[in-house]
C-alpha cells in the first residue's frame, strides 16, 4: 500500500496545512465542526510531488483514490459529474501551503459537455445560463489545463459579438452562446491538437494534473526561490461541488468579515448579492448589498450565516474572512481564512480579543503587524476619500501634508510664521532652507534620494517630504511648477503624502495620528514581553521630547552635523572649514563651542538621566559649503557682464576650496573620525561641549546625565585608540576644572565592512559599538543610496533581484551576516560592550527582529518609530519561543 | 640560580639572536670563528624583560654577573674601567632582535671621569682629544641616561664658542673642552637633580638600565604594535671594549662590503680613513679613501680585512655589511650584517654565489627581493646622477621620461609623431586625450588620483606617470606652467619619476630597463618553485605581447571599456550613451560590434590557446561624457555672449543626460552587471563580439582560444544567474551559427563585501572567480582611492595609523579575512571552481605571498608586475616549507 493521497473533507483538519493546503485545511475544519461546506475532497501536496517524481504521471493508486471519493461525492449529492439530466459540477482548485502567484488558480464548472449542458439548463431553467457556463469551461479549461492562447478566444468572442450586432457579452443570446461553444471546440482542436474532452473523468484529470503542473511554472519557481520556499513542498488540489447563488430570489452569494477590517468594531461586516454567482459580487457588475440587509431578504440564511462567523471567530479565535453562497435557502461556506485588516482594526481587534478572553496578552501583541503600526503615528490622508495623484516621487518621509505652493525658504517662513500652511517646493533643499522648512507643513523636491537633505531633516522632524519627484519642472523665476499638463502656481494648494510618494492637486482631508487607549495597550503589554531597549534617534530636545512620549528609553544616536546647519551658525561654520591653518580653525570652533554647549543641555536636560549617545561630526566637510557648479557659473557670469574684481576674487578663492574639498566619492572621502584625526580641534571642542553641558546640567538638576560618546566611521582599532585618547583627555580635563565626577563611556560607529571583520581588535577601546547599518548596507553591497534608490535599486526590485529595499529591511545575508561576526567577535574579547543599532532599520520590524537574533542590547530608531520597534521587539520575543517550542 | 643573564662574546652565537639581540649575536658568531672581535660581553634579553617585571630593577644575580663578566674583560684588556693611568673604555649599545628606532642607541668612552681622562690624554698623547671625548661621553650620558635636555648642552658650547671667540667645535681648545666639562656637569647637576656618577661601575649600570627603559619608550612601544612585534621580545645589551682608530698612521676605520652593493660584483668595496673615528668615516668630515687603497697605507691590516670579508661571506653565505676599526696595527671588527643592495645586485649575487656552489636555487630565489625587482622593469633616473626636485606628485606609473612640456593632446600627438620626446601635462586627462598619451613619453597632472585617468591609462600603457601634483598652476592659455619660483613654457624640456612622483627641471639621465641574463634565471628558477599561475591584466593585443615576453600565463584581466575610449569609439559610445531608448541604442552598439570583435580576435591570436579572462563593461557611464560643470559654465557663456539658441539647446541637452547619468558615489552606482542587467543589449553586444572573434580566430589559425567571460560587481547570486543565463545564450546562439563548438567559462568579479560573504551562494553560477581587490578594498574600508591618496590615507600612513597603502598591500586583517571567508565557502560548494586575483594586488610581492596562503589558483597583474609575481610566488612556496620546518 502507498501513502494515502486523498482525503475527504470529513477526513482533514485545519492542523494538516502542510499536506491539504490552507483552502482544503480549512474547509475540512469547517466541515468537521458541522459547518455547511459544500462536498468535497482534497489531493494531497505529497501526491503533486509524487507526479513530479514519476515524470508527471499520476502516481500509483492516486487515480483509483480519486474514484472512490468521486463515487462517494456523487452519491452524498445525488448527482453524477457529467450526467445528462442531473449533472454533478465541481470546480478544481489549487491549494499550497503559501499562496503563491502564477500558479494555476481555479476552474469552475467541470463535469460539462454536450449532454450535461442541457441537465443544467434544464436544472436552471435558463438555457443562456447554462451555455454561458458551458462556453466558461471550455474557456478557461482551454487556456490553463490545455494550454491555448487565451486571445484566441477573446477574438472569437468578439467576432460573435459583431456577427449578432451586440455590444456586450450579457447581450449574447442562447443561440449565440452554442455558437461560440462549438468555435471554441474548434480552437482547441487546432491549437492543441486534440478535441475537448468529453468525458468528465477525463477532465477531471487533466485538470488535477495541470494543477500539479503549474507547482513548476516559472513563475512559481522564481517566486519561490526568492521566497525561499522550498520546492518539496507541493500543491494540494481541492475537488468541491459546485452550488450556485443564481438559482432564483432564494439564493444568493456574499463574502463577509466578522469583526470591520478597517476600524476593528465588532459588527457585522460584508455585501452580498441575491441571485447571483460569486463573481458578480467581486467583479462589481452589480451593485451590492450590506450584509445588514441580509436579514429581510433571507432571513433564514442569515440568522444561519451570522451563526457560523460567530463560530468560526470563537474556533479560530481570529477575524475571520469569508465567502459563501445560498443556494435556494441553504447556506454554503467556500473558505473561511485570517482578514485583513487596517492597523487601527487590527490594534482594536487585538485589544478586544483579549478583553473578551479570546486570546492571552502575548497572542494580542503577536497580531498587531509592527509594520502597519507606522500608519498610525503620522496624519494621513482619509482613506474614504478619492484623489487623483499627478505625480509620485520618493515616499522620503511619512505622513501627509496639505498646503499652499511656495518656492523658497524666506517665504515659507514668513507665510509660515503668519499661520498659513504652506508645502515648501525646491529642486533640492540646502542648510540654507532650514528656516523655511521648520515652518513648511511638508516638503516636495525634484531631485535628491532617501539621503537628500530635505529628506533626512524632514525624517528627523517628523514632517512629510516627497523627494526626487523628477516629473515635476520648477521654474523658480516664474513661481511655479509644472507636471505633466498641469501647472501650479505659489500659493496653489496642494497635498503630498510622504508615505507613498504621491503628489496631489487640491487639498485632500487628513485624518490624525491614532494614538488611543488600545494602542497604548498594545505597547505596554509589547515592553512586558521584550528583552531589546529601544532608543530613538533624536538631534534636538524637541525630537528627544517627542521619542519620550513615544516610551523610547534613551538616544542611540544624535546627531551634531545637523545642529552646524542653522543658518545662525552655517557662517561659522564655513569659516571654520575655510581657515588656512589650526589657528583660524580654532578661532571659530570657539564660537560653536557654546553653541554646541547649549544644544546638548537641552537634551540631557529632556533626557533626565537617560542614556544619550552623542555622534561627533561625521559628514564630509564639503556638504557645508557651496555648491561648485552654480559657483563657477556665477563666476563666468561676474567675468561677462562687468563684476568687480573683488567679487570675482572672493567667489573664486571659494570655488578653489569648494574644488579642493571636492571628492569623487564623498561617502568613502574624509569623513567620520578621519576628520576628528586630522583636525583634532573639531573634536575637541565637541567633546569638551558634550562634558561641559553634562557638568551644566548636574549641577542644575542634582543629577547626572549618562553620557556616550560615539566616534564615527572607525575602520581600524588604531583610530578609535587615538580619538578615544582624545575624548578621555579633554573629560577629564572638563570634569577637573568643573571639580566633579561624571561617568560616560566612549564607543564607535561599526558601519564599515572592515569594522565588523576586525571588530573583535576595535572593541579594545570601546565600550559600547553602535551598529550603523545605512552606511554598513551601503559600503557592504557597494550601493550608494542616493544613487541606487530611484535608479538600479528600483529596477533591481520591480524585477524581483532583490527581495525588498535594503534600506529599509536589512539584508540578513550579507549586511546581517557582517553584524553577527562583529557580535560574536566583540563579545569574546570584551563580554562587557553594550551593543545597538542606529541605522533606520532600528525601526522597521524584521529588522528589528534581526537585531534580536543576533543579541543586541537595543535599537534606535526615529521618534515615530519607537513604538513599532517596542512591538516588533516583543514580537521577536514570542517568535523565538515558538522556534523553540517547534523543535523541542 | 636564576637564570644565565650575561654571555661573553665567546659563549655566544648567531643561532641566539633572540637571546643576544642581531647585534650581539653576531659579534659572538665571528669571536668563534676566531675573527678579531674587542672583548665584551651582551646583557640578555630575557635580562631585559626582568627589569621591567621587577619594577625597573635590576633583576636578582644580574650586577654580580655584569661584575664577573667586567672583571674577566679587564683582566683580558690589562686595563681597568676609570682606571687613572691606563683606562678601560667601553660602549654600551642596544641590541634587539629587530632593529627598531626608538630606542637608546649607543653610549660610547663610558668608564671616563676627571681622573680616567687623564689616562686617557697620556695614552693619546692628546689631551684635547681626550677632554673632547670626555665632554661628548657626558653630553651623550646626560642627554640619553639621565634624561636631560639635550638642547641645553648645545646652548653651552654655544657659548663657549662665544666665548672663545671661534666658529667651529673644533676650533675649541683642550682649556675651552676642560670649561666645557665643568659646565655640563653643572647642568647635569641642576636639571637631573644629582651628580654625574664619578665610579665608572655606576655609569655603567646607569647606562644598562637605560637601554633597558628604552624598550619601553612610546615610540618604541608604537612602533612593536604597529609591525607587531611582540612585547616580550626586550632587548640586549653590549658592554664592548673602545678601541681607537685614531692612535696615528697605523691606526683606522672604515665601513665595507663583501661585494659591490649596487652592482653585485665580486669585488672589495669600501671606505676607510687612516688615523680616524668610526664617526668620521660617517659623518664625511674628511675625504674617505677607497678600500682598494688600504694596502698601500695599511698592508698587514688590509691583508687581516681580507680574509675576514672572506671568511665571513663563505660563514654566512650571504653578502656581508661591516664595520672595523685598525688600532696601532691591530684589526678589530665591530660590526657584521647582511648587506642591503640594489636590485640589480641582488639578482646578480643570488645567481652568482648559486654558481659559486655557496647556495642552492631555492636561497637564490629567496635572497632577492621582489618588490625591489620592479626597478629594473623601466627606464629609471641614472642613481649616479644629481637632480634637484622641483615638486612631488603621487607616483602613479613607474618608470622615468624626459621630454619637451606639451598642454594639450593634439599637441603631443603632433609632436611624438614627428619623433620628439614630449611629456603631455594637463589638469587631468579624459579619454578626448588619449591620441596625445599614446605618442607622449610621460604624462603630468596637477589633479587626479591613483586611479585618475591618466594614471590607470598610463600604467596600462606601461608609461611613466605622475598625477596630482597639486604644486603646479597650468595655465593652457598661456602654455605654461609654474611651481614655486619657477615658470616651464611649452618646449621647456623636464624629468618625470613614475616610480617616486618626483618632478624635475630639465633632463636627467636615465638608464634602460636591466633585464638580463641573471634576472632570466632567477625567474626561471622561481617558476620551477612556485605552484600559483600567473597572468596578466592586458586590454590590447601589445600588452598581452609585452606580458607574454615577461612570462604571463594568460590574461587574467581584460577590460573592454578602455577600448571604448579611443577618439574614433567615444562619438559612437556616446550615442549609445544619449540613446533614448533601446532601438537607438542598440543601433549605435551594432556600429561597434565588430570593433569589439576586432579587438578581440587581436588579443585572443596573441595569447595563443592561453586563457583569456574577458570582463564585460564595468565603468559608470557618465565617464565616457563631458564634465557636467564645463557644460554649465559654457552655456552661460553662450547665453550671455549671445550664442545661437540651437547651439544653447543642444548643449543643454547634453547637460541634462549627463545630470540624469551623474551620482553622488559613481563608485557605488550603476556600473559592473548593474548596467547588464539594466541594458542587456550591452552586455549581449560584447558576449556575440567575444564569441565571433573566439569562432573567428579558431578558423583562422585551428585552434580555439581559452575564453573566460566575466561579469564584474556582482553582490547578488541572481545578478550572476541572469547574467550568466544571457551570456550562455548569446554564445550559444553565436557558435551554433558559426557551426562550431568552443568551451568557454562564465564567472564574476568578487569586489563588493556582500560578494565575499555569499560567496558559497554565488559560486553556484561560477566557473571561476576573479577577487577585484581594488574594489573590494575601496568597499571594505570606504576608501575612495581617488579621495584618499594623497589626502587622509598619506596623513594616515605618515601617521602610522595604517601601516602600509592598502590599495598596494592586500589589508589581510580586513580585505584578506573577507578573501578567506569567500575561498572557503566557494571550494566547499563547487570544489572544481577556478580562483584569482586581478587587482593591483597581483603585482605586489606580499600581497602575492597572502594570495598564495588563500589558496587561489592564479594572480593577475599589469605586463611589467609579471615577473616580480612570478618570484613572490615561488618565495610563498619557500617561506610556507620553512613555516612547516620551524613549527615541526
Amino acid at each position: 500500500m502507498g501513502k494515502k493521497f486523498v482525503y475527504d473533507f470529513s477526513e482533514g483538519s485545519r492542523d494538516m496545512k502542510a499536506l491539504l493546503g490552507g483552502k482544503g485545511a480549512n474547509l475540512a475544519e469547517m466541515t468537521n465542526l458541522g459547518i455547511p461546506v459544500p462536498g468535497g475532497f482534497t489531493i494531497t501536496t505529497e501526491a503533486c510531488i509524487a507526479y513530479g517524481v514519476a515524470g508527471k504521471q499520476f502516481p500509483e493508486g492516486l487515480a483509483e483514490e480519486v474514484a472512490d471519493h468521486l463515487a462517494a461525492l456523487e452519491e452524498k449529492a445525488g448527482k453524477k459529474l457529467g450526467q445528462a439530466d442531473n449533472p454533478l459540477l465541481v470546480s478544481v482548485r489549487s491549494g499550497a501551503k503559501f499562496s503563491m502567484p502564477g500558479m494555476m488558480d481555479t476552474v469552475l464548472n467541470l463535469g460539462l459537455n454536450d449532454e450535461s449542458v442541457q441537465g443544467l439548463a434544464a436544472q436552471t431553467g435558463d438555457e443562456r445560463f447554462a451555455f454561458d457556463a458551458y462556453r466558461r469551461f471550455i474557456q478557461m479549461f482551454g487556456k490553463v489545463v490545455m494550454e491555448v492562447d487565451g486571445q484566441l478566444f477573446e477574438d472569437a468572442i468578439s467576432a460573435e459579438r459583431e456577427k449578432a450586432d451586440v455590444s456586450f457579452d450579457n447581450e449574447l443570446s442562447a443561440e449565440d452562446l452554442k455558437e461560440l461553444v462549438g468555435t471554441f471546440k474548434q480552437i482547441l482542436e487546432r491549437e492543441a491538437g486534440r478535441s475537448f474532452p468529453d468525458d468528465p473523468r477525463e477532465q477531471l484529470d487533466m485538470a488535477i494534473a495541470a494543477v500539479f503542473g503549474s507547482w513548476d511554472a516559472p513563475r512559481a519557481v522564481t517566486y519561490r526561490r526568492h521566497y525561499n520556499i522550498s520546492d518539496d513542498l507541493g500543491t494540494a488540489v481541492n475537488v468541491v461541488m459546485m452550488v450556485f447563488g443564481n438559482m432564483g430570489d432564494d439564493s444568493g452569494t456574499g463574502v463577509a468579515f466578522t469583526r470591520n477590517p478597517s476600524t476593528g468594531e465588532k459588527e457585522i461586516f460584508g455585501d452580498y448579492l441575491v441571485n447571483a454567482q460569486g463573481e458578480d459580487v467581486v467583479a462589481g457588475i452589480r451593485k451590492t448589498k450590506k450584509l445588514a440587509e441580509m436579514k429581510d431578504d433571507l432571513p433564514q440564511a442569515c440568522e444561519k450565516l451570522i451563526q457560523v462567523m460567530h463560530t468560526l471567530e470563537q474556533h479560530y479565535r481570529e477575524m475571520q474572512d469569508i465567502e459563501f453562497t445560498i443556494e435556494k435557502g441553504q447556506l454554503y461556506m467556500l473558505q473561511t481564512r485570517d482578514g485583513k485588516r487596517t492597523a487601527a482594526a487590527a490594534v482594536k481587534i487585538a485589544v478586544d480579543m483579549f478583553g473578551e478572553g479570546l486570546i492571552s496578552k502575548e497572542e494580542a501583541v503577536a497580531r498587531v503587524d509592527a509594520g502597519q503600526l507606522d500608519q498610525l503615528l503620522h496624519p494621513m490622508l482619509d482613506p474614504a476619500k478619492e484623489y487623483d495623484v499627478v505625480t509620485t516621487g520618493l515616499n522620503a518621509s511619512p505622513g501627509a501634508a496639505v498646503g499652499k505652493v511656495v518656492f523658497d525658504a524666506d517665504t515659507a517662513a514668513a507665510r509660515g510664521k503668519s499661520g498659513e500652511s504652506v508645502i515648501l517646493v525646491r529642486w533640492e533643499t540646502s542648510p540654507d532652507d532650514i528656516h523655511g522648512l521648520i515652518q513648511a507643513q511638508g516638503v516636495l523636491t525634484s531631485h535628491g534620494g532617501m539621503t537628500s537633505h530635505a529628506a533626512v531633516v524632514a525624517r528627523g522632524m517628523g514632517k512629510p517630504a516627497v523627494c526626487g519627484a523628477d516629473q515635476i519642472r520648477i521654474s523658480e523665476e516664474d513661481r511655479r511648477f509644472t507636471v505633466g499638463e498641469h501647472t501650479i502656481s505659489e500659493g496653489d494648494i496642494i497635498t503630498i503624502d510622504g508615505t507613498t510618494g504621491n503628489v496631489i492637486l487640491g487639498a485632500v482631508e487628513l485624518v490624525p495620528p491614532q494614538i488611543n487607549e488600545n494602542f497604548q495597550s498594545i505597547v505596554e503589554w509589547a515592553d512586558q514581553i521584550r528583552t531589546m531597549g529601544v532608543r530613538t534617534n533624536a538631534d534636538t530636545p524637541e525630537d528627544a521630547e517627542k521619542a519620550r512620549e513615544f516610551g523610547a528609553e534613551g538616544i542611540g544616536l544624535c546627531r551634531t552635523e545637523h545642529m552646524f546647519m542653522t543658518p545662525g551658525r552655517l557662517p561659522i561654520v564655513r569659516e571654520m572649514i575655510m581657515a588656512s591653518g589650526t589657528r583660524e580653525r580654532s578661532a571659530a570652533l570657539e564660537n560653536l563651542l557654546p553653541m554646541q554647549q547649549g544644544d546638548f543641555e537641552g537634551i540631557f536636560e529632556t533626557m533626565q538621566g537617560l542614556p544619550v549617545t552623542i555622534r561627533l561630526l561625521d559628514p564630509p566637510l564639503h556638504e557645508f559649503l557651496p555648491d561648485y557648479t552654480e559657483l563657477m557659473v556665477e563666476i563666468e557670469r561676474l567675468k561677462l557682464t562687468g563684476g568687480s574684481e573683488a567679487d570675482i576674487a572672493e567667489r573664486e578663492a571659494v570655488a578653489a576650496r569648494v574644488r579642493s574639498l571636492k571628492e569623487m566619492n564623498p561617502m568613502l572621502g574624509t569623513r567620520g573620525c578621519r576628520l576628528g584625526i586630522q583636525w583634532p580641534e573639531i573634536y575637541e571642542m565637541q567633546v569638551r561641549a558634550i562634558m561641559q553641558a553634562a557638568a551644566a546640567v548636574q549641577k542644575k538638576t542634582g543629577a547626572a546625565p549618562q553620557v556616550e560618546i560615539m566616534i564615527p566611521l572607525v575602520g581600524y582599532a588604531e583610530e578609535l585608540r587615538r580619538m578615544r585618547g582624545l575624548t578621555v583627555r579633554v573629560c577629564e580635563e572638563v570634569l577637573a576644572g568643573a571639580g566633579t565626577a561624571i561617568d560616560y563611556k566612549v564607543g564607535t560607529m561599526i558601519e564599515l565592512p572592515r569594522a565588523a571583520v576586525t571588530a573583535g581588535h576595535i572593541s579594545d577601546y570601546a565600550d559600547f559599538f553602535s551598529f550603523g547599518t545605512n552606511d554598513l548596507t551601503q559600503t557592504t553591497l557597494g550601493f550608494s543610496r542616493d544613487d541606487a534608490e530611484g535608479k538600479f535599486l528600483t529596477y533591481y526590485l520591480d524585477e524581483g533581484i532583490v527581495q525588498s529595499n535594503p534600506f529599509e529591511t536589512i539584508d540578513v545575508n550579507g549586511v546581517g551576516k557582517l553584524v553577527e561576526m562583529a557580535v560574536d567577535a566583540s563579545r569574546e574579547k570584551n563580554p562587557g560592550i553594550k551593543l545597538g543599532v542606529c541605522g533606520e532599520h532600528g525601526g522597521e520590524p524584521d529588522s528589528v527582529k534581526f537585531c534580536h537574533r543576533a543579541g543586541l542590547n537595543y535599537v534606535s530608531c526615529s521618534p515615530y518609530r519607537v513604538p513599532l520597534a517596542r512591538l516588533a521587539a516583543a514580537q521577536a520575543v514570542l517568535e523565538e519561543k515558538r522556534m523553540v517550542f517547534t523543535t523541542a
